[in-house]
C-alpha cells in the first residue's frame, strides 16, 4: 500500500519508543516479537479505514496512536497464545515461552497488555477505552472456548466460527469500530466498519486454517498441521470429519503417532472439505466488501477493497 | 471495621456479579480466587480513606467501584504470579496453576485484567485509568526484577526494596490515589495518599515475607520459607547473608537439599536479620501513620490508623 508507507514506517519507529521497558528482560522479549511480525495488517486497514472517513483524507494522530495500540495488544495476545501447559512440553514448538520461558511470557504479555491501557487512557477517549477493552476479554474467552474443545472430535463448524470471532474477529472488528469514532463518525458509520472488521477477521482467521493444511513450512514459518498437532481443530478438518471414519480416532488419540499429522494432512486434502472452508472465508469477504463498496463509494475505498479481495490470494 | 461491614458484604456480592464469565472455566478460575482470599485488606484501605477526605464521610458509588476493580487487579496478579516455569517444576506447590493448568491461568489473569480495565474505562475518569493502568506495568516490573535476582546472594536490601515497590506497593499507592482522584480532591492531598498507600504497601511485604520466615504453614496457608524455595531472596535472608557465611553457598545451589531449607530458616532465626527487617516495616508504618495523624487529624481517621498500627501486630 503505497499511499501509507511513510506511516507505516513511522508506526514502527513508535513502537520501538513506545515499548521501552526499563527492564532488559522485558524489552528484549517484547522486541523481538516486534522485529518478528512485518506484515502490520491491523495498522494498514486502520490506516485505509482513517483515509475512507476522514476529511482531507488526513489520517489524524489519534488514529496513528490507536494504530499502534491495536499492534501492541496484538503482541501481547501471540505473547500469551504461545504459553504452553506443562503437559504439552513434548508438542511443544520453538516460541517466545522457549527462548525465554514461561514466566517471562506472561510478564512480557502483562507488561505489553498494559502498556496499551496506558497509551489507549491518553487517547483521552472515554468510548475508545471501553471499545478496545472489549478485545482483551474476548480474546480470553475465545482462547479458553478453543482449549475446551482441544481434541474434541464433535466440535461444530458453529462452535469454530464463535472462537475465531471472539480469539481473531473481534481485535478487527473493535479496532475499526475505535478508527470511526476517533473520526467522530455516527453510530451507523461506527457499525459499519464493526461489521466490516468482523467479517474481515473471520476471513482471515479461516484463510489462516487452511494454509496450516495446505501451506508448506517454509512458507508459514512454522510446521504445517501446528494447529492440529496442538488439538486445535479447524474448518478444513472439521469439514473432513464426516467423510474421513478414520480422522474422529486419530484425534481421539491426540495424534499419538508422529505420520498421524501427514495422514490427517492428506486425508483432508482429498475431500472438498478444504473447498468448503474457502467457501466460508470467500463469504466473509464478500460480506465485508459489500459494506464498503456500496455504502463508502464515493470516497477513496480503492485501497481497502483491494487489501480485502487480496486476502482470498493467499489461498488460491 | 465495623463502620464499613456493609460496603464490605456488597464487594463481595459485587465482585461475583463483575466477573461473570460466560465461560465455565474462566468463571470457575476467577471464582476460586474470590473466594480464597477473605481479608479485602485493599477495599477496606480504600473505604476508610473515602471516609476520611469525603463530605459526610459518605463513600461514593465510584469509589466503592474502585475498591472492586483493585480487588480485580490483585486477584489477577496472583494468578499470573502463580505460574511456574517448565524448569521449576519439580518446586511446584499447590496453587490455580496446579489446579487448572498454566495455560487457563495466564487466561483467567487476562480475563481479570481485562474485566477491570473494563470497569475502569466505565468510571468514565481518565485520570483514574491512568493512574490505575500503571499498576500492571509495574507489577510486571516488579516480577521480573524479582526474577532476575532470583537465587542471586548478591542482591542488596536497596534492590529488594525497589522490586518490593514495583510489585506490592505501587498498586497501594495508586489505589489511594485514585480514592482521592475520585473525591476531586487536590494534587497536595492526592500525594499524601499516593505516599500513604506506598510505605503501607512497602511495610505490608517486609511483614508478609518476614512470616514466610517466622510464621507457621498453618497460619501462612503455604509451607514456611515458599519464598526461598522459589528464590526469591527476602529482608531476612538478605540481612542474615553478611553474619553466615554457609548461606551463599545454600542459595547459589539452589537449596539443593530437602532440609536446607528448615536450616536457613533456623540460621535466620539465629541472627538479629529478622528484627533488622521489623524495625524496616517499622520505619514505613510510622512514615504511613504520620502522614494521616498529623494532616488529617481533623477528620474520622482513627479506623485508618488502628488498621495501619494493626499491620505490625502480624508479627509481634
Amino acid at each position: 500500500m503505497k499511499s501509507i508507507q511513510t506511516e507505516l514506517k513511522q508506526l514502527n519507529k513508535n513502537l520501538h519508543k513506545m515499548i521501552a521497558a526499563e527492564n532488559p528482560i522485558l524489552y528484549s522479549a517484547a522486541e523481538q516479537l516486534f522485529n518478528a511480525e512485518g506484515k502490520r495488517i491491523r495498522p494498514t486497514i486502520i490506516f485505509l479505514i482513517s483515509k475512507i472517513i476522514n476529511k482531507h483524507q488526513i489520517i489524524s494522530t489519534e488514529q496513528k496512536r490507536l494504530a499502534e495500540i491495536t499492534e501492541i495488544i496484538h503482541t501481547a495476545s501471540l505473547v500469551h497464545d504461545d504459553i504452553v501447559d506443562n503437559g504439552d512440553q513434548r508438542r511443544g514448538m520453538k516460541t517466545v515461552h522457549n527462548i525465554f520461558n514461561n514466566k517471562i511470557a506472561v510478564l512480557a504479555g502483562d507488561f505489553l497488555f498494559a502498556q496499551s491501557s496506558w497509551y489507549l487512557a491518553n487517547l483521552n477517549n472515554l468510548n475508545v477505552v471501553k471499545t478496545i477493552s472489549k478485545i482483551i476479554t474476548d480474546f480470553a474467552e475465545g482462547e479458553v472456548q478453543q482449549g475446551m474443545k482441544s481434541f474434541d472430535s464433535q466440535i461444530s463448524i458453529e462452535e469454530y466460527i464463535e472462537k475465531s470471532f471472539y480469539k481473531t474477529a473481534s481485535l478487527l472488528a473493535c479496532s475499526c469500530k475505535a478508527t470511526t469514532i476517533l473520526n467522530k463518525s455516527n453510530k451507523k458509520v461506527q457499525n459499519d466498519f464493526y461489521l466490516y472488521g468482523k467479517h474481515l477477521g473471520l476471513a482471515f482467521q479461516v484463510i489462516d486454517d487452511i494454509l496450516d493444511i495446505t501451506g508448506l513450512s517454509k512458507d508459514l514459518g512454522k510446521p504445517a498441521g501446528s494447529d492440529l498437532i496442538n488439538g486445535n481443530l479447524t474448518a478444513p478438518l472439521i469439514f473432513a470429519l464426516n467423510t474421513k471414519s478414520q480422522l474422529p480416532q486419530m484425534i481421539n488419540q491426540e495424534f499419538l503417532f508422529k505420520d498421524n499429522i501427514n495422514e490427517t494432512i492428506n486425508m483432508i486434502k482429498k475431500t472438498n472439505a478444504t473447498q468448503k472452508a474457502k467457501d466460508i472465508a470467500e463469504e466473509h469477504i464478500q460480506l465485508a466488501i459489500h459494506i464498503i463498496k456500496n455504502k463508502y463509494s464515493y470516497t477513496n475505498n480503492k485501497e481497502l477493497l483491494v487489501l480485502t479481495y487480496n486476502l482470498l490470494n493467499r489461498i488460491k
